[in-house]
């Protein structure tokens, strides 16, 4: 059985808990606490050598790396990868997008507010974050104006990728009414068969 | 004709020349003046909404971004993809672990020193940054301890995304003294048929 090892607040380890919801595959899940370094223990190290949930644990042993990495392996043979060499380049150019040019700033700041103290030194951080964060949704909303997904006329890993952190981008502090196209999209992602919130714990 | 929007020091637009050199496909390239602008008129924002180089644009007008997705597209149906599901995702987790765990440390710290004047108040990052591409680099020695090549037993995409920043890590101050695999590999790599040097000007 597949095995993920995951941190239930992770927006990176969310993708990969709704692609698995999606294709409804059982699996094995583990809640690492890694704000007190269970990613970092020569245990976990030797699954990850990166030190970084969410990686997943395969049938035969292999363990994989990279939520966006994961997402493209379980989306092999499914409805969730596009079509065609040109549908899969500009999946994943949204999908390198994401860990590029908005992770870094809405997660980043998310993890700032939810998870530091407030004196902590790197709230100084968070305006520049804020702000490229918010630049980044902007690319989102632009290409979304016209479009139901970021690929083709279905939901696919791309969308999944840029949901986990955008749908919870107020949690960063981030103002998302100026983008109408986002939050349009945002809600034909949740409202397909098989979605299920980030706070839902597998198998609970 | 395919035509690469690029700028001769990037290291994420050598890894579409190394490898559009390895596949020996002709294409029309501009060289952008980035440092002054150029990927941010509103001209090269039609062509990518992001503002960044490499940008591809195919032989039907698309314009496709992010140097890795880029790769992919270019290696689908070549031996620079592996095979087997489990092969692409293993390329693909080693490059987004090159997007977020390196590129962000080796080739920005690269491009503060060399890009930036000696007062710019942007020196103050380059410790953490250097030491952060450090760990990326650790990371890939262990992988490399005892494998030629990142994925499988030949040359394939993920090598040319490590490859481009790793192997001008002097230019960002990084000494790659403790490092013999991953040494050893950028010979490997460099003594591919078909490699060209990151300074060599296309059709020059």
């Amino acid at each position: 059985m597949l095995h993920l090892y995951d941190n239930l607040d992770s927006g990176n380890g969310y993708k990969i808990r709704l692609l698995l919801a999606h294709l409804g595959l059982p699996y094995a899940w583990s809640d690492l606490d890694i704000f007190h370094g269970a990613s970092r223990t020569p245990e976990f190290l030797a699954k990850n050598p990166n030190g970084r949930i969410p990686t997943l644990e395969l049938e035969d042993g292999t363990f994989l790396a990279e939520s966006n990495a994961i997402l493209w392996y379980l989306a092999e043979g499914t409805p969730f990868l596009p079509d065609g060499r040109l549908g899969r380049a500009q999946a994943l150019q949204w999908m390198f997008f994401e860990q590029y040019s908005h992770e870094p700033y809405v997660a980043t700041s998310r993890f700032i507010l939810r998870h530091l103290p407030a004196n902590s030194p790197r709230r100084a951080e968070l305006p520049d974050r804020q702000e490229r964060g918010l630049q980044a949704i902007a690319v989102m909303e632009k290409h979304l104006a016209w479009r139901p997904y970021f690929v083709g006329e279905r939901l696919s890993v791309a969308d999944l990728a840029l949901y986990a952190y955008t749908h919870v981008a107020d949690q960063a502090g981030l103002d998302l009414t100026p983008f109408p196209a986002v939050r349009g999209w945002m809600t034909r992602v949740a409202s397909q068969p098989g979605h299920v919130p980030i706070t839902a714990v597998p198998g609970g």
